[in-house]
């Protein structure tokens, strides 16, 4: 029951098992280099009958290479992460890449744990719901590691980023209610400074104001259920309660659903519209059946994963900002306006005529 | 913009810096190994104004320690999963250990995977709500590496395990449905084959034979939403329809809620009496209020923990079985039984007198 280093058998056994040259063993089990396939076929029966598995440790020394990728997220308890970081580690692994995992702090700084990543010599980075500062975005450059913010961008845009349009798609959602003729507008916001939040809130206010409406409520959800419960109560014994309100994520609009429907006894949507941003699992439960801005998952992976791949097999990490296409999904927990509604694949959606 | 091998900056360049020798920065970044403080602080100071990092995938070829654990998971849309797997990050992060993500099939056999999980010489493997085959739980032994099947267990028990008593708790949640004084009970079925579904099954059905209740239906959920759906329907298709349905964990739980309620229109409690298992997140809003056996994640983590990091630390590696305690959360989703029910600690708990 002792524990034993690295394991019995050597690529020199499994070479002379063989009757192959070692380079030969160490070709077999390097993706991507060449070797014949007569002797490949040795070398695996050879490893199969010893029992032998190449150090992917010692061969990252070799190859400057370790084949992971650090991927640092935080909201474990919003849906929509779980399910990116199940498709993240499904699509590396199909690559034979694997995933290294960190969790975020709640404030999305990431600093903290970045000396970790760095330490395993890590061949990319994904980080998800968290933001790089300036400075650490600069390391990753000067050290050549290709860095994706998911879900998130900076400002002077150093690292790359993979994000729906955030902006337009609450322009759509201001427009969605205001086609439905609501009167009084709340917007429930994430963490302030994160950058999607900041264009959430943008989109959406702005197209109201130029439709003439200038006092949007606007509470702090802060992406925490607790938070966001709170400021839903204040919107709702507020004297003048709103008829609509645009949170931020699916997270935090499931939230305000419940404390509306339990704690304040209103129906949904006939006295209230809620519309939310993640089209996530249970915004689709039928509990729910929420109105929302979708995040297409496997798109925005499929994306993530191509761009970093590109950037580590060419070496070259120029930065690049990708958006990735989403939909209104039009459910039952908001008013649906008279028209703009198309079937499409089994989901309704909204697609108006511009409304600008 | 290209990427440099491993980084600019050697230890050496630091040991000269600081006027230290390099075995002095090495013992600096290597836990637990003895350095004066003084020659400690001249080394951080130089590393910090040269930008050094420790090379930690280097550190394990020299000390056979790779500071990573492998977990393996399936089931993200099942939100106990994410739970627990922030928390596994985080705890083993706290340890100066990391976690190398592994998704497992959903038919929870981790051969595939197996081999890249031992490439990475990991120090330990954490098994979430999949299976070890018999040969690849010897292997491991044979490997000198710690395996703890989380909410799993395994006939031969060649490998540890974390789990709560679940027949225990599927007696309980048997005599809770029966003191609430029921007539038709139903069990939604996870995957047949896991551990967990096995006891819980065994538990309820054999309580409720006890007191002589033959005619249990069984149908088969198999963890999966959509087929959970399908069994739902069918239950309550059926000429008499069940009043008590135990699901064997809240996620096909809450499925067979919404199916009663928007499909079928029947009312919870007052129609029909739903109990899941795991006590997670969504259980607990108010659109659910589920009624649950708890799994208290961070008891079952902290456990699984320990246990790997003793036998990673002892180099001995007898397998352990442990059961953490849970209990019955009552909330809405079932007519309570008259008796039985205290409070603690802001939750509703089932106490009864034994049942038996």
């Amino acid at each position: 029951m002792k524990r034993k280093t690295f394991g019995p058998v050597t690529s020199q056994q499994v070479a002379q098992v063989a009757g192959v040259s070692q380079s030969a063993v160490s070709r077999t089990f390097t993706p991507g280099a060449s070797i014949s396939p007569a002797t490949r076929e040795k070398v695996l029966k050879a490893a199969r009958e010893l029992g032998y598995r190449p150090n992917a440790i010692a061969r990252s020394l070799n190859t400057a290479r370790s084949r992971i990728v650090g991927v640092v997220m935080s909201y474990f308890d919003n849906q929509f992460y779980p399910q990116v970081l199940e498709a993240l580690a499904q699509r590396l692994d199909e690559l034979n890449y694997h995933l290294l995992l960190f969790v975020g702090d709640r404030d999305g700084n990431v600093d903290r744990i970045f000396d970790q990543i760095m330490q395993y010599r890590v061949d990319g980075i994904v980080l998800a719901s968290v933001s790089l500062s300036v400075e650490l975005s600069e390391e990753c450059v000067a050290a050549g590691i290709p860095v994706v913010l998911f879900n998130r961008s900076e400002e002077n845009a150093t690292a790359s980023s993979v994000n729906t349009d955030n902006e337009a798609a609450a322009r759509q959602i201001a427009g969605f209610l205001l086609a439905g003729e609501h009167q009084r507008f709340a917007y429930v916001a994430g963490l302030s400074d994160s950058s999607v939040n900041v264009a959430r809130q943008k989109g959406f206010i702005e197209t109201l104001e130029r439709h003439g409406i200038e006092n949007v409520r606007v509470v702090q959800g802060d992406y925490d259920a607790k938070k966001t419960a709170k400021a839903a109560r204040e919107l709702f014994s507020a004297p003048q309660p709103p008829d609509a309100i645009f949170a931020a994520n699916d997270h935090m609009a499931l939230t305000v659903m419940d404390i509306a429907r339990f704690e304040f006894g209103l129906r949904i949507p006939e006295d209230l519209s809620v519309i939310g941003y993640d089209d996530t699992g249970p915004s689709g439960w039928p509990s729910y059946a929420l109105t929302s801005a979708s995040q297409p998952v496997d798109a925005m992976v499929s994306a993530t994963i191509a761009l970093l791949m590109k950037q580590i097999e060419s070496e070259n990490i120029e930065p690049e900002q990708l958006v990735v296409p989403g939909v209104l999904v039009v459910r039952h927990s908001a008013r649906r306006p008279r028209s703009g509604i198309i079937e499409k694949d089994g989901l309704m959606l909204f697609q108006p005529q511009e409304v600008e």
